[in-house]
């Protein structure tokens, strides 16, 4: 029998958090490509757009205006795919046909009220990360606190991003999202049951080392337990970069080709609220600096899907949701070039995901990009 | 409180193979679209190109040359994700950071000697499906038959296809895809242990109204009875098309927005070399029906990933395998005309599927669509 080598062969790699598999074929990078290509976002956009429905003092789609905003601003989405009006539940479904009714109120973020600039782009001078990226951060903690406030049915926050127009993005615009919901949805709910299992098992003599000193009763967070092992690997494989408070890293398990988790690296957070002043200028730090190197890695404003997972809001936390730690998915779909994007499609629909890299090839390549971003070295 | 209309409030759908929801706002459709639009793939290509490594007698791009083929025509993939060869598992791995050797072959159909040609238009005159698609459907169970004699190892056989560039799919001559695997994947893996479920579930009364006298003690497959109730249901409000043997439908749960599911109608077929002759035939002509109604939509060449679920090969099965049922999921992108598309991305990749029509409303469309392929009408 062959030794292993993850460079060469075919192998599954196994996600504690969704508990899924994931096959990388890291041979395959070799394969020649003739399919499509992306067209990059210009660089050329203007830094005040009056037809755009997020730049400050501009009409939206649907007859509001937006405030003359100088830092972030949020507002309820026009187009909401969730109401918050109260609906009466069909009643003797049938076995294969059941729903039932979705509540939720949704929110647009404007990260800044410049049309042309993005997040990787507010690591670097002139503008900053504490003084940019702290009021979105304050905006997800603005928006998690008054929504369980005012909308007492509300049981889950997602917080997210899409960026490029590879991502299904329809305006350049910085811009997030918030969708919160009557539930706790899929991909929240099968973390939240792994992180919850994982601390009701005991101990395990491995993780002690890493770890130092534990009660044996309580079992730190997987996620916790993760950070702290890939920050103690030697070499640190996996890392992308870290500061005193969180450690951004490609997933041993990752799908797409640069895809990035953001952990904290020293304690339990369970959702935004919990941040202290200064792990909210750290976030806003790594924010930036993940960005920023994602956009060196091709010379591109590099497409991606962002998301927070927390814990579910007060109302709906049982005693079970304490296991919960606070991270940040970044999924970008870009593979070989600023035009070549990775399709999970065919097999990785109807049989499991599949990678063209592995995940250390992936980490190394994004670790070694500049901290400057690459407009502002050209100019 | 309001009562619940699915074509107007936001609500949440069970998919009972899957076991998993899908959040469907229908009301979504309404909003205006200003991102990516999809270049349709032109319908002016060659019958036969010389620099494509899948046109009769061209050479590949690792040093193979193909048959000077008529019909259907395979061949082992030079780009196979997987390989047959054995790997020793890495040992002692910590729980966190799990790997497993994955082997398999991988092989490449040409559906068709002509270059210019699909599923979709293989169904009408000068072709037929009977004489153009069956031989796909015999090259399925050819390789299913072969696999397992010739390579002991392999647990699954996924066959599958993608088509069209917004599909990853780089070379537009009509070709399926099939990877063997030494294990079951993620999602048939999850559907079987599902269908399994289900039988060993008592009948219920409505399902005995629906299915006649059944024998108490085995309860039909999940989805012989989902193809039974859709086709009994008044008005058939999912059917897509219906045959003798079979049954094209838009499941309750769909994500993709005009997905569409080919069941069996009449019997448990596990798997492919379980259909009889006429069975093959009816099912060619089912195929060739769907894929021509979804090209008749957009008046396009419809891309989409389509793929095929059956049980287990047979070194692999075990009693609880015998629940499985043959089915095909086509998985097509486009929303609102050849070139928007829907985008499973931000939401739906951190908290879960969303789709912004409903079944009911995607698969009345479908159904209104001429079965006769446009290019052929527009001559
Ligand atoms: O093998 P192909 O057709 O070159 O590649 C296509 O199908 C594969 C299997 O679904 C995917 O992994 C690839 O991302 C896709 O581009
Ligand atoms: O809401 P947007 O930005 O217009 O739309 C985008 O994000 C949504 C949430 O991830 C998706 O459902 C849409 O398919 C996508 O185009």
């Amino acid at each position: 029998l062959v030794d292993f080598d993850p460079t060469e062969h075919p192998h599954r790699r196994y996600n504690p958090l969704t508990r899924s598999w994931v096959l990388c074929s890291p041979h395959r990078t070799k394969r020649p490509w003739q399919g499509q290509e992306e067209s990059p976002q210009g660089t050329s956009l203007p830094p005040y757009d009056p037809k755009c429905y997020l730049c400050p003092g501009n009409a939206r789609a649907t007859g509001g205006t937006n405030d003359n905003y100088t830092s972030t601003f949020f507002f309820e989405n026009d187009y909401a795919a969730l109401k918050p009006q109260a609906v009466a539940p069909e009643t003797n479904q049938h076995p294969l046909l059941q729903s039932q009714p979705a509540r939720g109120r949704c929110y647009v973020i404007c990260f800044n009220p410049q049309h042309n600039l993005t997040l990787a782009q507010l690591s670097t001078v002139p503008f900053s990360p504490e003084e940019h990226i702290v009021p979105i951060i304050e905006s997800w903690r603005t928006i998690y606190r008054q929504i369980s406030v005012e909308n007492p049915f509300v049981k889950y926050v997602q917080i997210f991003e899409n960026k490029g127009s590879a991502m299904g993005c329809s305006n350049p615009h910085p811009h997030g999202q918030v969708w919160s919901l009557d539930y706790i949805p899929e991909e929240p709910s099968k973390e939240l049951a792994s992180l919850k299992e994982w601390c009701r098992n005991p101990v395990n003599q491995d993780e002690k080392i890493n770890l130092g000193a534990l009660d044996d009763q309580k079992r730190p967070s997987m996620l916790l337990t993760l950070a702290k092992l890939e920050l103690t690997t030697e070499g640190q494989p996996r890392v992308v970069v870290a500061n005193e408070h969180f450690v951004a890293l490609v997933p041993y398990w990752a799908v797409w080709p640069f895809e990035v988790l953001l952990l904290p690296a020293k304690r339990q957070i369970r959702h935004v609220l919990e941040m202290t002043s200064s792990e909210v200028v750290a976030l806003a730090q790594i924010l930036a600096e993940v960005t920023c190197k994602l956009d060196n890695l091709f010379q591109c404003s590099f497409p991606y899907s962002m998301g927070v997972h927390q814990q579910p809001t007060e109302k709906s936390q049982g005693e079970e949701d304490d296991s919960a730690q606070f991270h940040v998915h970044f999924y970008p779909p870009l593979l070989r070039s600023a035009s070549v994007r990775k399709f999970l499609v065919g097999f990785e629909m109807m049989a499991e995901p599949q990678r063209d890299l592995t995940a250390e090839q992936a980490a190394k390549r994004i670790r070694e990009c500049a901290d400057r971003h690459y407009l502002t070295t050209m100019k």
